[in-house]
């Protein structure tokens, strides 16, 4: 493939499969000196865990992370960090016995092409959506270190299916929000909301199908000035980290798609005075500006396709007959993805920040 | 910045800022012996150029293509194409006046904060939407060599404003769709829509406005396969590049958005056998699924914002006083971007695809 | 650091330390379906494996490849390969005591200002010798994938001090060179040279000193044309790989230094037609030609300085008390590593022939 | 290609053709605010220039540079670099006239080979020693971020064939070095070898041969800690630079390949106290621990081998016939190359630095 691994300083490269012995990333470039925080990794893993809820995939797994290299006496080394988890409740009897059947908006067809038969296929192999543990992970060490420059990022369920929170939050106190979103099985904001998402999931649970959703995530603290112009702009690598996420269809920045629908005058962010500091009265940019951050609220929202799997009979080909046939998938699956995902948004952005900063030569100093 | 390259194999440098002596680009990676179509560039240029219409900017720029290196009897030497256009309407004036007033929704705040005063500010340098004709000159290059291979792209405009064209074309035969976009202005297909399009963007500009909108961009004839999974993948990479166009907010691939709010059982393309081939009923996966082609048409759709430079008074911030002020600009501006943009959108479609089609061992033989 | 990966295509990542837990290699971008030797690459380890005889350090590891990642029935899948060994001999006592002394010509003193304080010392950590094991079996990978396409790489020892093999040994019979090289403990061709280099170690070991020497290397089978000119010529790839050997301090091509006391009517290399195939008389262009293979054999030669790690009374500072005073090491060391990093050279090679050829698009269709 | 960039935050990209419109170079990553000193980027090209005395080729250029973009009321802006010079003296009549005749020791065999017979071969195109006219400019700007961080790079003519200069020089006094090297017309130190090295020079000319040698380079005032490890390391990155430059055949660090012949005691350099500083009593290391700099004077010496373009009869292949012929050169050439080599040399040793220590955050700061 050539193609696991993500950032130019802040590099991450991820290795193994679903069904295989490990799920690892490696994250070079970690800057020397940070006391590594095992336990917020952890709990960053365990936001995106299987089985968290009888609203997610019955697959039991503990994702106790391990790290191999990197560290000593607790702190960073400026080495590559290796973390790994590994895979324990492997049960690939139903991914034998749908070997001939393509599953429909899966990447049994795509895989078989690409890799002529050879891909390791059992629970989707490399696509599936359990190697993103490996992002959480890279993403929760990225975290400790923009913490340590006064950046925060934060992510939740922003809409299941039409269940939509529309509300503008103010993100000055992400931590209040964190606490707020602890207490929702689908890591939303707003209780109403949350009630009335997790009972479309269970209908859809309960009717065999699956539903998608939306991923608001946001990034407070970043100073005005970051980001590469033109090619490596702000939300070029943003959108880029983020549709490395298995399952995402669009992501759209400040206004987004409904900027597309709205005048100058309207979308245009008046400049202000406050406190002595330029910023803007509204933040429809969504903090960026040009490639580059204004020192607003990075803000942006990612769509979520729902599930493929589905325990639903559907139409599909049998590669070895060239024939017509019904499928009908038996495997763990999660009815809805997007609580799941939260964390894997905010990971992506945050090793996008980091990598950033550091090429900005932002963040060296400051951790030495 | 360091930031002015995209691409692994075939890779664009872009140079040059928008009232400087030229807009160029590097083409690198360009394999040998294709017989270079000057007039299919100039084309592209041309479809991208400012005043083309009384829809557009009254900057009279000619645009003609000029190939400083890379070029050997009319063929391609394997070495990096240089390509140029001249600036030659250059009117600083609005900007020395404006120089302490930050415009809304413009550059002209992070400019200064990143280049600490040095940038070059007038026409907003660098940052100006005039640099992305370096990008389609490129494509235009691009294009060439995805014709090699049967590879086709093509963009339209989807909407302006509120009026939105929905219909799902048949792209089996693009040659007809481009006649058919030619003869509209703005570049959308259905004849009604287009015409309504003109009447807003009119309206709008009667009213010292401006007005956003969306570009939808497909590839045909990409085989099943390409795309690197995980951070390059084809979606990943088609992302990142679209968000280096100034001003888009947002992009999705098939069904995007609306996906989100989509069941399984609604949302998932079925496999069937058509012509003893292997394809899906539908295409809500966009020809993307788990970051690689599946062979179906790549469909995506890009949404513009309105352009920041409105001739309507605005509030904002005199950074020498700091004190706020009110701003009415009185450049050149276009009333909508999106029509000029189409163009943009396939260039950095046509890109992606060569580097990545490069990158897999898939093109090299076919064009020597 | 995120200076760990090295490749574009395929492309390693290394991880690990001294006396940590793991040395890893991460082998990205490998064709699918190779039938992967696990027993070449574990030959390949013990070639370079601590202990082999009295001539190295008494340090005891197995060095046993374990693959955590990317394979699946035995078969390469495209995914990326995990790969590491266990440190089971560790033994940091004696890097406990000199912490406070920097050895002369280690990286004590330069590893202290550039991770303050905060870098694994233990061994030199990521600066020991002991990584290289990971870019051997990465590179064992790539040699199984150059014999493939006929590709065949080999190095041998050259010179240890002053004891030089200057013979142009004929490199069509790679395999009864491997032979002849087997039987000798310090890796040498000529069996008399062997047999005074191995006297000449044993005394240097005597004398508690070390020894420089020099390896040669060759590709046999590449063909012409591979090569990126200018900044990733053939030259320029290999050079910067082999400098990532730590103990290496020089490297030329051909007639490598020779060629410069030469007149171009003695160095240049006539063509020659000999079979109906164009080649050259001799090769003084050491099988590159502006950067790119004249499909000659592939040479050149690496410089090895003698291991810094001595048992005399040694002259350096104490960064505590800033004080000069001496300094006695006791570890466990090679008198003379030339002969273990003969297998690395040709790894580093091979690692180098497989990116480029993928580049290329020359390697990729064969395989499958 | 693809291959005509280098570096990852201050990346350089070459362009243009010896008997094209023009040689250029882009220089990105280029830090906002620097008075840009024109005249001393025209300087270093006047000393790479042909025809600067009777010791090199007749082809009379005036290599003015010109600069198209990146600089704003005289001071660099962020954007980036594009310097061309124009090429005027073009006669390409001794290359059509040679166009199926190889010669010995040139390109013309694998550019054939490489790009199909599309390549431009006049006047060796793309790899020609002219393109190094890009790196110049490149390196001249660089030199400029250098010295703003006291950093200053010197290189001079070793050797011309066998008459070597051996010397030690000191080099704390650069510009008194400087001043020495101005007078000598083959950029030598010591007035008798250089008198010899141009009396060796003149009889080769006289002779229609050519003759190698070697240029020594040396970098003052690198702080400790410059360097990536492992892959990274700085004379990896260096030799991969050097090695760009075309008919360079080997790079050597330190005490080089003579270290190969050095015992450990005799090899090491002994840290030292001095006014309170630490450093090394010698300099074996060339500077470089490990990849690293280690505070002492940055020294490498690179063999360039003869010009391959003799006046002589030599005997070759004419690639039509496929019948062995005789070919006598008629071009413009040069009998010693290594005299315009030396300022080359110093380009890519600049290059090198300033985009590591961007990448380590050690310069941004500094110059705004």
């Amino acid at each position: 493939m050539g193609d696991n691994s993500l950032g130019t300083i802040f590099r991450i490269t991820s290795f193994g499969e679903s069904h295989g012995n490990v799920i690892g990333i490696i994250v070079d470039g970690m800057p020397a000196g940070l006391k590594l925080d095992l336990k917020a990794i952890q709990e960053d893993l365990n936001y995106r865990k299987p089985y968290q809820s009888h609203l997610s995939t019955s697959r039991i797994e503990f994702d106790e992370v391990k790290i191999l290299s990197g560290i000593f006496n607790g702190k960073t080394t400026g080495a590559p960090l290796c973390l790994i988890i590994e895979n324990k409740d492997v049960d690939s009897s139903n991914y034998e016995k749908f070997k001939h059947l393509l599953r429909p908006s899966h990447v049994d067809y795509v895989m078989l092409k690409k890799y002529g038969g050879n891909a390791d296929y059992r629970g989707s192999g490399r696509f599936s959506g359990r190697i993103t543990a490996g992002f959480v992970m890279a993403g929760a060490v990225a975290k400790q270190v923009l913490t340590k420059v006064g950046i925060n990022v934060f992510a939740y369920t922003k809409s299941i299916g039409n269940i939509k929170d529309e509300s503008n939050y103010d993100f000055s106190d992400i931590d209040k929000l964190k606490e707020i979103r602890e207490k929702s099985l689908v890591r939303a904001i707003d209780k109403t909301k949350s009630d009335k998402m997790i009972k479309l999931i269970e209908e859809i649970k309960q009717d065999k199908d699956s539903i998608g959703g939306t991923v608001k995530c946001v990034a407070i603290g970043v100073p005005v000035g970051v980001g590469g112009p033109i090619f490596n702009s702000l939300d070029a690598e943003i959108a880029r980290a983020i549709f490395s996420i298995p399952a995402v269809r669009g992501i759209e920045f400040g206004a987004g798609f409904k900027a597309s629908t709205m005048r100058g005058s309207e979308h245009n962010d008046p400049w202000i005075i406050e406190n002595r500091e330029i910023k803007t009265a509204k933040n429809d940019s969504g903090g960026i500006i040009g490639g580059i951050s204004t020192g607003m609220p990075i803000e942006f929202t990612v769509a979520f396709k729902p599930t493929p799997s589905i325990g639903l009979p559907q139409k599909t080909v049998n590669i070895q007959t060239l024939k017509n046939e019904r499928i009908v998938l038996k495997g763990r699956h999660d009815p809805c993805i997007v609580p799941r995902a939260v964390v894997i948004v905010e990971a992506m952005l945050a090793i996008v920040l980091v990598d950033r900063l550091l090429i900005e030569g932002k963040i060296e100093n400051i951790i030495k």
